[in-house]
């Protein structure tokens, strides 16, 4: 339900506030977002969902994917309706949230050097990254401005805690900067990389040892930090106490954390039809993903050979990617990923233990994470 | 006074406030406002005052340049004393308008690939570009934060106020982006630029004809928005009525505008010791700036041989970039800057009549700009 109300509500409202970009920015926003293709042809209403009732991200050989999956906006709604609220109540949270996603998704494709997302190239690699980069400071701009104009109930302070939880997602890509990639040679080194031409070398060309503990919280903070903020901004436009933010909070954030940890596991062996993205990318790209961080911390023979590989300074060839996600499944690595995720989502639900919500709240929250869960975003 | 007590009191609450940003981040942060060198090492407090009692951008060579002139600040501070409130009771204002003034130079930097700021190297050429953006970005959150967690009197939405703020800046960068410079084979060209390696080829390649009147607003939402929401917020945490945050905000955007169009002028024909920035810099990277649209627009032979220049896909050298400067003055462009820069102060002074304001309040206000123009920021 919260899913149908976010993809019937959320795309048009979109589209009315990136309007205030200037057409320029909005057709990137959009294609961004995967409402209209990169001339700004729209993308029908509604159009392909996927296997699950979810849009699809960019499934569509036309390039224009009905606006993504819209998680964030399906957990405010969702949360809303689980606060004994009107869903639709929450659709400022939504779209904040869903604005302060694609800024994360545009600021991070050109930071990481990801040429693909949702199965076109990246805002950056199709508008310059001048034009990418700016695009994310205007939906950071909007989310403000949707949150400031539709002031929540009781006062409650979602304009604050949005920047709280902007500035933990800028916290964790911080820390995945400098730990979680080794400048190559390759063609996904991003412009201004630190060892790439036109830029003095400094300390993120050495990659520190990081601990599966850390690597959890860099993960809590890039993704759980938002989730957090869309469930909490969800409850605080149903009207509920400041206690029941905070639960719903602690909800979201463990919620995408265990989505990312999913995620993690589908970026070395998800499809590139589901994924979007190449085969094997986290591992091209020599991320420190947390399968790659259990298993270089697992002090086993297959971690230590791991670790060799991503010494190497050139690029990985095809053989040496696929022994590579051999070795950290060998290592314990995708068993550890999946284990964590499978904890965090329990302690999700914990969370909102004390609340006693009905019986239909919590349904409704089930069934979308169920849905979300087959493939987090 | 405004002045002393902006840099008596912004400087430590700002590098309090970027300490939530981790240490990597607040190291950039610091670098970038001049309050710490490359390595962290602080500047001394209070360091080097200009000859006109304002910090100097960047004159001291070890590369501290005590935390930069505080244009922003200062105008909220003397906006909240000329409102009739302590000044201090701005600083939340004060430490917004920093924070965002920073975040749009770490950005526009970046995006415009400029390499040079306050006699050092760009944040980006020091720390790469992924972190430069990153930094801007933590900024932000900060800014939005500050608001936050100090809500202005009478429920003043001091966060929509600078959201609203924040999409005109990034309205002004996109017209400037798109209209302003012609990719080069130099090494100006920023990372990911359209026509630089590794992006595909867009509209931004091809320069399209601006008016002086586009210009104009082009400047006024890239420098006026944020002064103007500066003095607004000022105005608000000194309690004023919504009409008065309105006439100081008027104030601000055109005080703005009007130190815009005199760093235009500035970064054609300032000395290097003052300006921070190589000489001639804006035409060697071909950039748009007021005196230069006014040239290429009076129909003047000067005009049409700066626009031959210009149309060379070349560098220019350094005998063509004076040639370029001694076109730009015969063609008129210095002296309808000037003239129009005259005219937005007596504009800016006029928004402000209906106040009537104190003797006191306004000689504040009037003793502070007449510090800043002699050299804007």
């Amino acid at each position: 339900m919260a899913i149908a109300l976010a993809r019937e509500t959320v795309p048009p409202a979109l589209l009315d506030w990136i309007a205030r970009l200037g057409p320029d920015l909005a057709t990137l926003c959009g294609y961004q977002m995967g409402l209209c293709d990169a001339d700004g042809a729209p993308a029908p209403p509604g159009a392909a969902p996927g296997p699950e009732g979810l849009a699809p991200q960019g499934t569509d050989p036309s390039g224009r994917s009905g606006g993504g999956k819209l998680v964030r906006p399906a957990l405010a709604l969702a949360t809303a309706a689980a606060a004994g609220a009107e869903p639709k109540e929450a659709l400022p949270a939504a779209l904040a949230a869903e604005l302060v996603h694609n800024f994360t998704l545009l600021h991070d494709d050109v930071m990481d050097g990801d040429r693909v997302r949702r199965h076109r190239p990246a805002a950056w690699v199709r508008f310059g990254t001048p034009l990418a980069i700016l695009a994310g400071d205007g939906l950071l701009a909007l989310a403000f401005e949707v949150l400031s104009s539709h002031p929540a109930p009781g006062g409650a302070d979602v304009t604050g805690d949005l920047a709280r939880a902007l500035r933990q997602l800028c916290l964790g890509q911080g820390r995945d900067l400098l730990a979680a990639s080794v400048p190559t040679a390759t063609g996904s080194t991003p412009p201004g990389t630190p060892g790439a031409p036109g830029t003095e070398d400094t300390a993120a060309g050495a990659v520190p040892e990081i601990s599966p503990e850390e690597c959890l919280r860099t993960l809590e903070a890039k993704t759980g930090a938002l989730l957090g903020f869309a469930c909490r901004a969800g409850a605080a436009y149903a009207g509920a106490p400041p206690a029941a933010q905070e639960a719903f909070e602690r909800f979201g954030s463990r919620l995408g954390l265990a989505f990312q940890l999913q995620d993690d596991v589908l970026g070395i062996w998800g499809r590139p039809g589901s994924t979007g993205k190449p085969a094997l990318s986290d591992l091209r790209a020599r991320k420190r993903s947390a399968p790659v961080v259990a298993a270089l911390a697992s002090g086993t023979a297959p971690g230590r050979r791991l670790a060799e590989l991503y010494a190497r300074p050139d690029p990985l060839g095809e053989d040496e990617l696929a022994l590579a996600a051999e070795l950290v499944e060998a290592a314990g690595g995708r068993d550890w990923t999946l284990a964590e995720a499978e904890r965090w989502r329990e302690a999700a639900w914990e969370s909102l233990r004390p609340l006693e919500l009905s019986a239909t709240g919590l349904a409704g929250l089930r069934d979308l994470t169920g849905r979300l869960t087959d493939r987090s975003s």
